[in-house]
């Protein structure tokens, strides 16, 4: 061939390949909003099954679903990865009170934090100190905590665009504010539930005692937004305010779980691995709709879309929805362990985990040149408004899989909904828009589609 | 000055606006965020009033309330600009049964739409004929349609990325099916709800005769989509089945009414004019949160925000809250004649009219030289998650002001949930999130500020 052939060959593959990947998105789109199964699925998994925290009968059910669907999408296999996982119960419904002046009380919302203890059988009542951050501890030291309730109340900032950059200003308080109080002789602590909206839902929500001795561990509940600001208005008319809440969960062995995996077999490059993946437990106050079974049920809709379309992937293409992401994170652990002691080669990594609105786009974790290429494909995602390729984080399930030549991605969906309903009663099924979901899975198989298609940058 | 210095000078006059204009669009959301008053006012147009349909009680009660509040902005003008709109009543709740044979009946919902004639006193019942449009009427002919009922059963097509698409790939079937089954001799018409959700609500909204004499005017009413489903499957079993349905809605005399206008006298250029605007009438069904107190509420945040932050607009600056956009645009025309009469220079027009949705951008109605001056501000945006700058259609109620030197804009907001409420009885407060609410305003009010900091590309 010629110079001057070889060069119009090349640009015809490459107008040619556009077009096949203009037509197979579109496909792809098209099979998800008319052919789709994620709503249905995570109809079942939110009102059938409900809420599944980590070791509960609900997370088995789970785990049963999930994995007799995917034999039923006749995928080349599927399993159940054994892992050992955290039970913590809630037990029995929380109560608290304001205690204005004697015998004058205000009943207030609280959810006990996943992780915490209990509170002794009665209860406890006490002085209550209102702080914005852990930093305050120390200014008020000892003398003024000690056999105190304290309150962090540090809302999330409402003028950060993105509520996670919101969410990830105030988590301290909850995942380290009873482990830093006890430190200064703090009986308890009440946290400001993380969510924008003013409402009277209590959000649950990881917590750690880090190294701090079983017998030293203080008791930690979230208090709803509404119920913060009245607390908050009473502590500053009335510093002598008393505070009650009672709970009594309990942190038990650990017991066995699994990850559910479904695999299609890569045709030309089997040992290339790409995963797509959501969390399958949940907190056990809402169903767990939008964290994260939105995520799984995309996660399995990839998969579905692709031999809906007639795709057969070059790489292995998994499937994995990881058990433990609330309060342990043993699910992602023992997948990336199992990968490694398998010597798996995993070049590309996606997770869906912030919620079943409509996508905007992914952040990233990966090489420059990756991204570059990456990049290179936004105009195809341009007719579906999906506009936002950034550098950022991926997922905390697919955190373990990392090294310096995977690629790891995580969808971004519109975030302004996503706290309302984050770890509270109210993250059910109903608020989950079925096209936002669809949208979100399209999205997710279209950028799969074309990791599959074109593969990672290989560099030195 | 010499050149070298004349061009520094330049250069630094550009970066300077720009940081000017970075700061002022950050000072603008910041402020929409934490200091709005868009949310409580909507919750007042939404909870206290309801449903403002054009010559209620409930829409007066929303002109004298929105004057009010755009009185204690303080603003250089606030006035009432009389209208006079056509005043439809929905009378008593409607009802309709499919017989799928004689005294086998199911109960389905309907609405009626508006402007419908009533039915009979005791209502209507005939076989019933189904098509997918107005084309199929043809083809059947006045043997197959005489007497008949006709059920229009084409639903959107969900594989359009906006659902404005869809919808308006399916709105002549309610706005012009009447008219049309008419000719045929049918005498009456059911019309599949336009929303993407399979549920039981009716979606209600605008149809017309027509030039077609009183007296063959036939009724119409939507029906849920989920009923439409089911019917349509009844009709495939057995094509004789019988529907019946009866309203009692009612085309009175027209009535006074109102646009409610608010002013800032311009600084620099008084005579061009700015508008911003959505509709204060609403259908009856729910209580017209999306469609359109957002708009309302939205664009009087507009005027609020930019004295918050202590911006002193260069021209003048108006919001409008336009009467009878639903059922005769009356309001919008009226404006069109009041500015024209006495002269006025309206350089830009901006609609809110699509749902209190997370804000994508705007389409924009213009010349490519305008078009080009709007789309180098998008970087401005960038940081706001805004990214759709393309032209098309700017809002209903502004189009009546359309020249060729005015620059007009509809705001655009996430499109996936809005015909799931839209002129049905769940539009209401709940449904609009704070959040998206105020960045929809913020989007807004900065867009505002850049037309009127640079003013409109003036040509020949």
């Amino acid at each position: 061939m010629n110079k001057l052939i070889w060069i119009l060959f090349l640009i015809s593959t490459s107008i040619f390949s556009q077009k096949t990947d203009e037509a197979q998105l579109r496909a792809i789109y098209d099979a998800a909003l008319t052919q789709g199964k994620a709503h249905d699925w995570l109809s079942h998994l939110s009102n059938q099954i409900g809420g599944r925290l980590s070791g509960s009968v609900q997370a088995q059910q789970a785990v049963d679903y999930t994995k007799k669907q995917l034999e039923e999408l006749g995928l080349d296999k599927v399993w159940l990865q054994p892992v050992m996982v955290p039970k913590w119960t809630r037990g029995l419904p929380e109560f608290a009170y304001l205690e204005t002046s004697p015998g004058v009380t205000i009943n207030m919302p609280i959810t006990a934090l996943g992780g915490s203890v209990s509170t002794p059988f009665r209860g406890i009542k006490a002085n209550i100190v209102e702080v914005k951050g852990i930093d305050e501890l120390a200014i008020l030291g000892k003398q003024r905590l000690e056999g105190k309730i304290v309150f962090f109340n540090r809302p999330m900032d409402a003028t950060k665009i993105s509520t996670f950059d919101g969410y990830s200003g105030c988590v301290d308080q909850r995942y380290s504010g009873a482990a830093e109080a006890a430190q200064y002789g703090a009986i308890g602590v009440i946290v400001r539930s993380l969510s924008l909206r003013i409402d009277d839902l209590p959000h649950t929500g990881a917590m750690s005692y880090g190294d701090i001795a079983v017998e030293n561990r203080i008791p930690a509940a979230a208090l709803s937004t509404r119920a913060s600001d009245l607390l908050s208005a009473s502590i500053s008319l009335n510093p002598d305010v008393n505070f009650y809440f009672k709970q009594n969960c309990q942190q038990l062995e650990d017991v066995p779980s699994f990850n559910v995996i479904g695999e299609i077999k890569g045709s030309t490059y089997p040992d290339e691995i790409i995963v797509v993946g959501g969390h399958l437990d949940s907190w056990d106050l809402g169903d767990g709709s939008h964290d994260d079974g939105a995520g799984c049920v995309q996660s399995m809709e990839v998969l579905h879309i692709l031999k809906k379309i007639g795709y057969k992937p070059k790489r292995t293409l998994r499937v994995v929805l990881f058990m433990n992401e609330e309060n342990g994170l043993r699910g992602g652990n023992k997948y990336a362990e199992v990968a490694k002691s398998k010597n798996e080669n995993h070049v590309f990594a996606l997770e869906s985990d912030a919620g079943g609105f409509t996508p905007r786009g992914f952040t990233f974790d990966c090489s420059d040149a990756n991204f570059d290429q990456i990049q290179s494909w936004k105009p195809l995602f341009e007719p579906y408004l999906i506009h936002m390729f950034v550098k950022g984080g991926s997922g905390a399930d697919i955190g373990p899989l990392k090294n310096d030549k995977i690629v790891m991605a995580g969808l971004r969906p519109d975030s302004q909904r996503y706290f309302d309903h984050h770890h509270a009663a109210n993250d059910t099924f109903e608020h989950v828009n079925k096209r936002e979901l669809e949208l979100g899975a399209a999205t997710m198989t279209s950028l799969i589609y074309l990791m599959d298609t074109y593969g990672s940058v290989k560099e030195n």
